[in-house]
C-alpha cells in the first residue's frame, strides 16, 4: 500500500462508488456497499484494499490474494478467490489506473510535522528541507538541493548541489552527486481513448547503505512496490534507472547506462557504460554486461555478455571477426 | 522573426552598415541604404528584413523569399527575386551568423514587466521566475525551479524542483520532472579561421498541452524558428531533444533517447530507450523505432525498425541470426 | 599534489605512521621516522611525498621517480631508485587510496576567504558563491547556480541556472547550459574485503577559454591530475566527460557522448552522438568518430571510424551491406 509519508489519500469508497467513477461493472454476487479503503498489489492488498489482475503470468497469486476486491477481465475472473469481490473491465488495466487516481488525486505533499534534524547535519545556502523530513546525523545537504516531503535520509550522508529527492528513504554514508534526481514518477501510461493516460506512481525509491550515484543520474519511484538500489552499488553519472527496479549490493553501474522498468540485477553484477537493459529482465549475481550492450534477455549468474543484442562475450567477437573475414574486400 | 519577447533586437541597420560589420560584399545595384530592421528565414522575413540562401534544397523558396536583403553566394545570387538586395558572401552560413551577432549581441534578457500569475499559482521556495513571465491557474513551481524572462506556461502545470526555463511557450497540464531544461541554446556553430563560431540561436520551444517530460531531459530551442513538442507526447528522463525538431502529439519517447537537429517526428511515434536519430529525419506517424538503434534514414508511416544503421526489424532479426549461424564454431 | 584551494590536507605523517594507520610494510632499511607531507603521482612528488607504484608501464617513470616514499609489491620494489623509501602492500592501490583517506580524510572546503568579483558581475537570484571563489569581469551566473570553494571562473563567462562548480579552474567566455555539473568526483573504486572503497579524488578539471558545455553534461575531476578541455571546444548536452580525461582544442562534441576516463583526444576532433570511447584511448588530431559508435581502441590522426566496436567507415559500411546480402531471403 502507498506510503502514507508520500501520498495523500482519499476514500473511503464503497464498491458501488469506484464503479460509478471509474466505469467498471460489478459482477453479481458481490458486495456493492463493501467500503474499499485503498490500493494494493495482489501480494500486499488486504480484506479493505482493491488491487488488478490482468496478467495471467500471477494467477496463482492472483487465487491466494486477500484483497477485498479486485478488478480484471470476465475471461480472468474465474480464477479469483471466494470473498474477493469482482469488477469487471474491458482494460482493467487502464481501469485500474482510474482507481488509483480515485484513491489518490492530488499529488501535493501529506500534511506533516516539520522537519528532524540529527546532530551535525550542515545545510547549504537555499536547500530546502520539506515537511515530514528527517535528516540523519552528520549528513551535509548541498546548496540548493530540494528534499520532499516525508523523506528520510540517513547518517553521515552526502547530499550534492541541486539534488532532488522525493518518496525515497535513504541509508547511511549514501553520496548523491549533484544534480541526482530520485523519486519522481516512473513512465508508465495506458493508452485510451483520450490519448495516454498516467499511472499513478504510488511506490518510492529504497537506497541503502553505502550507495553512491553520479552526478544527473535518475531514480524514478516505483509505481507499486519500490525501486530498490541495493548496499554498497557505485552507480556512475547520468544513469536512467527505471520504475520498480531491484538492484542487488556491491554492483557497479557505469555511466549513461539505462535499466528499464522491473528488472531484477543481483549481487555484484558489473554493467559497462551506455548499456541498456530493456524491461522485466533478470541479471545473476556476479554476471558481466559490457559497455554499450542492448541487453534483452535474462543473464545466468557469472555470465559474461556483449553487444547489441547481447550474447556470451566470446560469441560476439568470433562474430564480429567472422562478418569482417565474409566480407573482407577481394583484392 | 525572433520573438520580441525573449530576444533583445538592436538595429535598424542600413545594407551598408551590414556590409562593413560583417565584411560581406554588397552586389551592384542593390539600394544601399536600404534600412534592414531584423533577421529572418527565406519562409518568414518580410521587406525590412535581411535572411541567408546558401543550401540548393531551398531555391524555390528563395526564389519567392519576400526578404528585402539576402546574403548569399556569387553562384546562386541568380536564383534571386527581384527587388531583394543581394549580398555576396564566400561562406553566407558564418556571414549570416556575424548578421544576427549585430542584430542580437547580447543575450541578456529583454527589459518587460514583473512576471504574471493566476489564481492558484504555488511557488516552491526558492524557485526564481524572471520579468515578463506569465504562470498559469493553478500550475505550481517546484523549490528552486528558475523561468526565464518572457516565459509561458500554462494552467495545471507540475514544473518540478531545479527545472531550467528559457526562451519557451508551455500548454497547459504539462509536467516537467526535476531537473528538466528547456529553452537554452541549440548545438550550432560554423567553423571560421578564429576556431567555432556559435550561429546564435533566435528561436522558441513550444510543448503543447498534456505533455510529460521525464527527469533531466533536454529540450533546445531553434535556431530559426520552433522546437516543437505536440500534444499528449510523453518523454521519458536523460532524453536530448535539438534545436528545430518538431514532434507530433501522442508520442512515446523512451529514457536516454536522442534526437538530432531539425528532424520531423509524426503522430503516435514510438521510439525505444537509447535510440539515436540522426539530423534532419522524418519519421511518419505510428513508426516504431525499437530501443538503442540508430536510425540513419527517413522511416514511413507504420515502419517498425531496429539496429544500427536501423532497417526493417524483420531484416534485423534475420542478420542477427544469419551472422550467428554464418560464424558458427566447427565441432 | 593536490590543489590546497579545494583540499583539506592532514598530516604530515611519518612513514611509522602511516604504516600502522594503512596496513603496510615497512621495507628494511626504510626511514620510519621520515616525514611526509602529501601524497602525489610518480611524476609530480617531490621528497616529502608518497606515491604508488603498481602498473609495469610506468617502470621507467618510477625509476626516476622524485617521491620520498612509495607503496608499491614485493615484486615491483626492486625498480625503486635509491633514497625512495619503500612500503610494500599485496595490493598498492588499495594501500595507497587509504593513504590518500589519510591525508585527506574531509571532504568539506579548506577554510577560505570570501569570494572575489571582477566588475560588472551579475549573480542570479539564488545563486551560491562558495568562499575563495574568484569570479572575473561581465560574467555571469545564472539563477540558483551552485559555484564551490576555490572555483576561479574567467572574464565574460555565462553560467546557466542550477548550475554546480567544483574543484575546477574555468577560463574566459565559457558558456556552461543549465543543469552542468563540474568537478564532481571521478567513479574511481577499488575493491577489498569490505566492499568497493573509494580512491579519493585529488584533481581538478580545467576548462579553458571559449569552451561551451551543453545543458545537463557532466565532467568528473580528475583522480590525480586534471580533466582538461581544450580552447574552444564545444560540447554538447549530456555528455559524460570522466576523470582525467585530456581533450584537445577546438573539438566537437554531440550529445550523449561519453569519454570513460584517462582518454586523450586530440585537437579538431569530431564526435558523434551517443558515441562511447573505452577509456585509457587515445585519439589523434583531426579524427572523426561518427555518431553511436563504440571506440574500443585508437585511433590515428584524421582517420574516420564507426561502428560497435569502430572501425574504419568504409569497412563499416561494407560489413552492413554484406551482412544484408549474406542473409538475404531464398525467394
Amino acid at each position: 500500500m502507498p506510503d502514507p509519508r508520500f501520498f495523500r489519500r482519499a476514500g473511503p469508497f464503497s464498491i458501488a462508488d469506484i464503479a460509478q467513477r471509474t466505469g467498471v461493472e460489478i459482477t453479481p454476487g458481490a458486495d456493492m456497499h463493501l467500503a474499499i479503503s485503498d490500493v494494493g498489489t495482489i501480494d500486499d492488498a488486504g480484506p479493505t484494499d482493491i488491487t488488478a489482475f490482468y496478467d495471467r503470468r500471477y494467477v496463482i497469486a492472483f487465487a491466494g490474494t486477500r484483497a477485498g476486491a479486485c478488478v480484471t477481465t470476465e475471461a480472468l475472473a474465474a480464477h479469483a478467490p471466494s470473498g474477493c469481490a469482482i469488477v469487471i473491465a474491458a482494460d482493467p488495466r487502464a481501469a485500474f489506473a482510474e482507481i488509483c487516481h480515485a484513491f489518490y488525486p492530488d499529488d501535493s505533499p501529506p500534511v506533516a510535522a516539520e522537519p528532524v534534524f540529527g546532530h551535525g547535519v550542515e545545510i547549504g545556502s537555499g536547500a530546502f528541507i520539506d515537511t515530514g523530513a528527517v535528516i540523519g546525523a552528520n549528513t551535509r545537504i548541498g546548496a540548493n538541493a530540494v528534499i520532499g516531503a516525508g523523506v528520510v535520509v540517513g547518517d553521515n550522508c552526502r547530499i550534492g548541489a541541486n539534488v532532488t529527492l522525493s518518496h525515497c528513504l535513504i541509508g547511511d554514508r549514501v553520496v548523491l552527486h549533484p544534480g541526482v534526481q530520485v523519486g519522481q514518477d516512473g513512465f508508465g501510461f495506458v493508452p485510451t481513448r483520450q490519448g495516454l493516460r498516467k499511472i499513478p506512481q504510488l511506490g518510492r525509491v529504497i537506497i541503502e547503505n553505502d550507495v553512491e550515484v553520479g552526478a544527473n543520474s535518475c531514480i524514478d519511484r516505483g509505481a507499486a512496490g519500490d525501486t530498490v538500489v541495493g548496499a554498497g552499488t557505485k552507480i556512475d553519472n547520468l544513469v536512467q534507472i527505471a520504475h520498480n527496479v531491484r538492484i542487488g549490493p556491491n554492483c557497479v553501474i557505469v555511466a549513461q547506462v539505462g535499466i528499464a522498468g522491473s528488472c531484477t540485477i543481483g549481487a555484484g553484477v558489473l554493467i559497462g557504460g551506455q548499456t541498456a537493459v530493456s524491461d522485466h529482465l533478470t541479471v545473476g549475481d556476479g554476471a558481466q554486461i559490457a559497455g554499450k550492450s542492448g541487453l534483452m534477455r535474462d543473464v545466468a549468474a557469472g555470465e559474461v555478455v556483449m553487444g547489441y543484442p547481447a550474447k556470451p562475450i566470446r560469441q560476439f567477437w568470433r562474430e564480429i571477426a567472422g562478418l569482417s573475414r565474409l566480407t573482407r574486400r577481394d583484392k
